[in-house]
């Protein structure tokens, strides 16, 4: 029997996962042969898929009757379990630490199952996988067997699915595309098409990506919802009843690829006031024994009808949904369905006098069919919803940069960790796992990470001791993936010499580099492309040489500080796609002098590519230029912070704090007029240190042979003792005319047009001059004009704005005096033992200057190398002379705009490979067009068993409620010529 | 199948209903005929009942089986349910005004139900019949069956099982009797045998009466457990490990008949620390997750041996108890069955390894099982567990006297209109409950009244709004009963006359008496025996006319005040035992003027028994003289006040307040020295009237033909706008010799006496010399020595104390302006729309001047008058010519010793009866002896089904623990010639 479908079309919810079956022990991906396997990536940003378009519904009708004639209130019981916040993900999950927040979810599932099991009617969603999962295994057989049947019948439905909820401004989409694919495998491998969500549910999030809605699109979700907008964006869609429509969420995906149906639900996602039956709260149950003095039934119901029909004057349909439910609630579900069952009874019950509104239990997905089957137009909207405000002072743009180490943390964990733990696994095949160092698993990290996609977790909104526990388990899973890294690379270089890992070089701590003699380093690149990387290391001695896999010697030169300590040493290396290198180093007894630092004494830096000037007098950047386009901005670049709001002001008592920027004057103090600078020239890069305060400093890296400026900047701890909370940035002047606008990525993939104090769709009435212009960078912002664009490409995420022409500004760090009463409940004040003072971070932000309509073909790749960077592994002395110096997955790199985006192992016999198109339609003339790729496995006789012809768009299923679509064939009448590309997972087993 | 029996013995916990046949419709009972039903009252305070002595077991086998060799660890899960403190009993019921205390006890029902069916092992006890009555009739008729089913097979057994968890400072014996009633009766007709309770179970309750004890022996508990006790006799019993005791809670009733197991639990009624797994609780759930980062199994493990081995040591046997659950706990029962399955199974699990610990779960019947197979014998106590303190300065004894208001309201809501609403019913027959005044019930009044024993209800410790709630129950049931009494009267009468109620005659409001010419008043009188009483109605005219039923002329006069204010109309009335008779008033053209208040000029009043002096000076009483016995004392009245420590002190931060009465000085002030007086004289009372303050006066009532001396006192508004807290008492200082003794009553039945800063079983050391001498007093307490006995009845609960020689004090009022920190949070400060400045009080002392031999003649019966004091109605105008003017329900008086404890409708065709001896059988020559009483209903050709002839002791369950009746026959054995005496319910229906 097919589950009640919506509007005819088949449902579909497979992780567009591209399955490659191997058996063998290794695979090589891409060769540019002939081959029979082709893929045509020509979907910008689209990660190529194959779509399954078989009607595999078996679920049971599970929506209730409505009335056509009446107002239908669907609601919907649910819970919104954090994956960490004020309490750990495990504390969460056992109801630990309850003095902290009483949360328990564990029992929250079991006490749903049991009130669900007492009455067919009810009906629950649930939303973490990362929770649900751990539930699951706990059960019994036959508890297990009675959660499959609700799940089948509809009375338990999974929404959004992913491990967790990912946050929006401050993920990356690699990232969030892994945490949404362990969720949905679970869901789809424990239960099948009924367990796979139809409804993306982003209740929480504090404003929401374009991007986000773009993958949600892409994974066949049928619409999204969610709870928190702009309140001047939210009365202005209820006067014009547009808290539903239409999301366009691309501007390159051919619509409506992209596509997403959006409802904003009327409450955030809390019930009605005076309709919560939850144990946390206070609202009056349901008393209907007519011999009680408190006999209340009137009363509810006469409220209930009243919010109800008031409801339904700032939507559409005839239909309108409540939440009912909250963070952690349902614990004791008992108290919200025997109060719900109720209310449902007595409201209906007055049916029979006239009453015409119907109230039943419902789900999102039940109550998308309705609105779907009221065959309406809705608003289409292409921009986003960054930034967020729930009132004129209270924007949401401070956890944008919020804790920005442990942003940073979960950056690397997710490039050069997760991708490499993955990468490896694959390309070492069986003995990665269990090898000679030992069994390793990718598994730790991919939850680590999946859990810090959370909207409390790399959004920083958390508390301290969960932020540490984040940063633990990321810790930990790279224990786990460093065994699998070692084994790997073993068995790829065959050489069992022990790997050493220096996690600390970005603070120049590495023991074995620093007492070595002679030791290699294996430079290990995951992109699909070669890629050059500056190679830094920390040493004692004044002069190494260097030498590569071939033997030829590479320049390399040690650098000192004027106090004579080690600035290390530097060289250039050259990594192969999808492969490593190895490098050798050894201690010279003789060679030349290190450099070392001196006063700046030069005020022009000539370089390969660039030019950078400085003002002697002020010892900051003056000027950039791009030898090679021949363009040169002025560029000044300093340091600022803005007074953080404590709360005491007459306009409104809100402070800054982890979730909310707010500075209590639109000028940041500058924090010094002049920097104190230094040099030193070394043949491989030259460095300009800047000291701009005790606490700030920064170190412009100019190397010789790169097209991109590094400014390297440290901040902190930064000084409280003024009792002043401070929240730092840089600002970037320049002579670039840029209008009030300015661009920032989407969850580091597609870019969006900023104009300040505007919002695209509704007269804005500014009243935050800095926190309101604030957007979430992601990987990258520009400024640009017909003729310059300046493009900084950041290393994690981070807050930005553009508030006077020319200038793009960045926020580095915070530090707080006071909570902003978001719940979080502490003042975002980082101190920890390794930084009794205050937490200090150091970061890069690398510039590049180029010609818009060819800017891309820079950042782009800049973007993804620094995203995932390469992993250096190190080994002490010798190598054996049988070692494998050299190794590339890839018999030749992909073209540029093809982006490696996933390659690991998905099971025993299986490997998900994903690639993405990298452009956007209209950023590179050179690479915003189709490419096509081909693709063989090695032992290409064995198991190959799809190939991808054209595009996936032909039979891609579309979110319904546009007019355009609804005469377009439905993708299963469609599939007469697709044979070759619906693969059938039972086939993978063959 | 029996039950896992108790040493052996049946079960047996029937209330011993003395059941009347009934099928006419009107009963006399006590005709002292030689009818064949007769009934010897010998037994001192024992409630004559009848005993069923049939093994009834049908229950299942229900006890975990222990381990001999080892510490058994008996885990009860349990909650307590408050019928009202912070919240209405309705409130709590439904979880409604959750903002004040989260507690809903339908969800406790619902949640405890759910979880006993998961796991057969798991056990629960309930306790407040009150809420689960209210629960089950909202049960389908399948969770009823499945309830029914956890009961038989003792997975949910039922301790305690009243209508509440009665207070046991300040209810009266005859309301504790008739709320248990009302519970046990609805567990026996609801669920047999096996949903009887063995248990008494009085674990929150602020000090235990012994009285209570006592009844709960008689019966038939086998134990009883409760959890507080004054920390110094805690330490001392757990020093010498009599935490389990007999306690012998009768000096009059033979051994073992009021003896009782009593059982002190280890932690209050809570969990051990660190395991209490409750919503309301924060302790660490146990994590077995072992890939877990917190995992805590071990640590979890280990703290609950070290703390069940600690236990051990200050019990005699190798089995300890542990309450796993407090306050409103396992509405989400899960939470703790799920930890508490864990921590059994692994804590047994290392028995494996050697251990001796062995958990499980059990009940407190299946714990005191074993303690009996431990074939030990325990300490006697004969003493109560009065005063309690919890620390040094913190002595429970404020709430002795918390709220006079409401304490009157309970005592004449338990006196005039529970037992005459019940004896009318059952006297008026059918047409009393369906009449020509409409329906009306006497169950709204009985649950209103059970509700108001609560131990946070007459005790005053309950928040303002459910005192008011406690109130307007009491109202309302008498809204119910009045309509009773009007059917029942109109049939008694055969007079259907509109029946007026006045019950504000205590504050002199009565709108008929102040404006009608012509009226009769109805004076009916629930004693067994024949009552003098003043009546005393307000009036506008100058003089009436009285005559009684026979026409005869009475004595009656009106007093004025100088201020012109009518004091009333007074005339003695006499009423006939058992029923009713009625006096004419007319409103006089002539007669004499009326009596006014004039200055004291006289200071020796001599009475027909008393002769009473007041100083001249002072205004005070001065003397007291007994003319018939010839005895006078010297005695001083006056009234002061204790400054209520307001917590900021040195010593302790404790303040006085609804429990907990500390003043900050052991001298209290004196209101006045001197009263301002006046006297007025009629014929029938002479009253001195004093004024010490604007918010303290007293009537000094002499009756020309009483035996006693009635003091009125009026105190209030007690003024603060000072900002100190005052506890007001009056104080009579005497010239008997104490010895630093006294003595009170414990629930208005046995008297028990007092010594100063002494406790018999352990050393005092004595910490609050003022409210560490403070006992109950519930309707009498008297100071003696061998010549005279000074005893004051009173018409409340009240504390009372002897802190000097010759000397009695009792406090009256309290008016507080901290809340004194146990829970409650507010102060007590009763304010109301009625007294806006602060609750005025009226009250009042019987005051009995005897040698100590007979005093006990003479404040028996007053007491009981006081408690049941007649119901005067009214009808206007003339009665109508066939008006039965007078009615008795008994032939004759009942003897002085029988008291007619209750009389009311068991059900359609049965009445229940309860005779008692009211005296102690060392307190009078004359009375302190077997009676014996012949019984016999009217009709006696029909239905009369029993008869008892002899005492039931015969055939009584005995507690078990004492080594003397372990060697007697058991129930059953004896009961070869009882066969007349044992009724059988279900003959009840021939």
């Amino acid at each position: 029997m097919c589950r009640d479908s919506l509007g005819g079309f088949p449902h579909e919810q497979t992780q567009r996962a591209v399955l490659f079956s191997l058996l063998n022990d290794r695979a090589e991906v891409g060769r540019e042969e002939s081959g029979q396997t082709v893929l045509t990536a020509q979907l910008f940003f689209n990660t190529v898929c194959v779509c399954v378009c078989v009607c595999v519904c078996v679920c049971m009708q599970s929506c209730h009757a409505t009335k056509p004639d009446m107002l239908n209130v669907h609601l919907v019981p649910h819970t919104h379990d954090d994956v960490g916040w004020l309490k750990t993900v495990d504390q969460y999950y056992y109801g630990d630490r309850n003095d902290i927040q009483h949360a328990g979810v564990q029992y929250i599932l079991d006490s749903v199952v049991d009130q669900l099991i007492k009455n067919p009617d009810r009906r629950f969603i649930y939303v973490e996988t990362a929770f649900f999962y751990r539930w699951w295994k706990q059960q019994s057989s036959a508890t297990q067997q009675t959660v499959k049947q609700l799940v089948d019948e509809g009375r338990l439905e999974f929404v959004n699915g992913g491990w967790c909820m990912s946050d929006e401004a401050t993920t990356h989409y690699s990232a969030v595309i892994d945490q949404m694919t362990i969720g949905l495998r679970f869901l789809n491998e424990t239960f099948g098409p009924c367990g796979r969500p139809r409804v993306a549910w982003h209740i929480d999030p504090f404003g929401h990506a374009r991007e986000h809605a773009s993958m949600f699109a892409q994974m066949g979700y049928d619409g999204l919802f969610f709870g928190r907008l702009d309140y001047q964006d939210r009365a202005h869609r209820m006067r014009e009843k547009e808290q539903e429509l239409l999301w366009r969420a691309s501007d390159s995906l051919t619509p409506p690829m992209a596509d997403l149906f959006t409802g904003i639900l009327p409450n955030g996602y809390n019930p009605p006031e005076g309709f919560c039956w939850d144990q946390f709260c206070d609202d009056p149950p349901i008393r209907d024994d007519p011999d009680l003095e408190d006999y209340n039934v009137d009363d509810v119901v006469k409220r209930f009808l009243a919010i109800a029909k008031n409801q339904a004057t700032v939507y559409k349909t005839n239909h309108i949904i409540m939440t009912m439910g909250s963070d952690f609630q349902y614990e004791n579900a008992n108290l919200w369905y025997k109060n719900l069952d109720k209310l449902i009874h007595y409201v209906n019950a007055l049916q029979a006098k006239g009453s015409k509104v119907n109230v039943l239990y419902s789900t999102p997905s039940c109550y998308l069919q309705e609105l779907h089957r009221a065959n309406l137009t809705w608003a289409l909207k292409t921009d986003d919803f960054f930034p967020y405000a729930d009132d004129a002072h209270d924007f949401w743009t401070g956890y944008f940069t919020s804790r920005p180490a442990l942003k940073r943390y979960e950056r690397i964990s997710n490039g050069n960790l997760q991708v490499i733990c993955n990468q490896l696994e694959v390309l070492g095949g069986p003995v990665s796992r269990k090898g000679p160092f030992g069994e390793g698993d990718s598994q730790t990290m991919k939850k680590a990470m999946a859990v810090a996609q959370h909207h409390d977790a790399v959004s920083g909104t958390e508390k301290q001791h969960v932020a540490n526990d984040y940063a633990r388990k990321l810790a930990e899973g790279w224990q786990h993936c460093q065994v699998v890294v070692s084994n790997s690379l073993a068995g790829l270089s065959s050489s069992s010499a022990e790997r050493i890992y220096c996690d600390n070089l970005n603070v120049s701590v590495c023991p074995l580099t620093e007492s070595s003699k002679k030791f290699s380093v294996n430079v290990y690149n995951p992109l699909a492309q070669p890629v050059n990387w500056a190679v830094r290391l920390p040493v004692n001695g004044t002069a190494y040489s260097v030498s590569d896999a071939k033997g030829r010697s590479v320049d390399c030169q040690v650098g000192v500080c004027v106090c004579a300590a080690a600035l290390g040493l530097v060289f250039q290396v050259q990594a192969p796609p999808l492969g490593y290198t190895i490098y050798f180093v050894s201690l010279r007894q003789d060679g030349p002098p290190p450099a070392s630092t001196q006063k700046l004494n030069i005020c022009v830096y000539v370089l390969q590519f660039l030019q950078v000037t400085f003002d002697p007098d002020t010892g900051l950047l003056s000027s950039l230029s791009n030898l090679e386009t021949k363009q040169t901005i002025k560029l000044t670049q300093n340091f600022y912070w803005y007074n953080a709001s404590d709360g005491k002001n007459m306009d409104s008592s809100q402070p800054s704090g982890a979730y909310i920027f707010r500075p209590n004057s639109s000028t940041p103090f500058g924090i010094s007029r002049t920097a104190k600078t230094e040099t030193v020239q070394t043949s491989v890069v030259q460095e300009v240190r800047q000291w701009f305060a005790p606490w700030v400093s920064q170190v412009v890296r100019l190397y010789t042979d790169s097209r991109t400026l590094e400014l390297e900047w440290t901040v902190g701890p930064v000084p409280i003792d003024d009792h002043l909370g401070k929240e730092v940035i840089t600002r970037l002047d320049t002579s670039i005319k840029t209008s009030e606008i300015f661009y920032t990525d989407s969850n580091g993939r597609e870019v969006l047009q900023r104009r300040k104090d505007f919002r695209p769709t509704w007269q804005l009435k500014q009243s935050e001059p800095i926190a309101g212009n604030y957007y979430p960078i992601n990987s990258r912002a520009f400024i640009k004009d017909d003729e310059d664009q300046l493009t900084v490409v950041t290393d994690r995420s981070q807050g930005g704005a553009s508030i006077q022409n020319g200038s793009l500004e960045i926020m580095l760090h915070r530090r707080l005096l006071y909570d902003d009463f978001r719940g979080v409940g502490e003042p975002l004040n980082e101190i920890s033992s390794i930084f009794p003072e205050g937490l200090v971070v150091r970061g890069r932000l690398l510039l590049s200057l180029d010609r818009p309509p060819t800017a891309a073909d820079t950042h782009r790749p800049l973007a993804q190398q620094v995203v995932l960077q390469p992993l250096l592994t190190f080994t002490d002395g010798e190598l054996n002379s049988n070692t494998r110096l050299e190794f590339s997955g890839l018999q030749a790199a992909l073209p540029p705009a093809v982006h490696l985006l996933t390659l690991t192992q998905w099971d025993k016999d299986k490997v998900l490979l994903r690639l993405e198109h990298q452009f956007q339609s209209w950023e590179s003339k050179r690479n915003s067009k189709p490419v096509t790729v081909n693709l063989q496995v090695r032992h290409s006789e064995t198991h190959i068993w799809w190939r991808i012809s054209g595009p996936p768009e032909n039979c891609r299923l579309k979110p319904f409620s546009l007019s355009q679509w609804r005469s377009e064939p439905s993708c299963s009448e469609s599939d007469s010529d697709s044979q070759p590309h619906a693969p059938d997972f039972t086939r993978c087993h063959r």
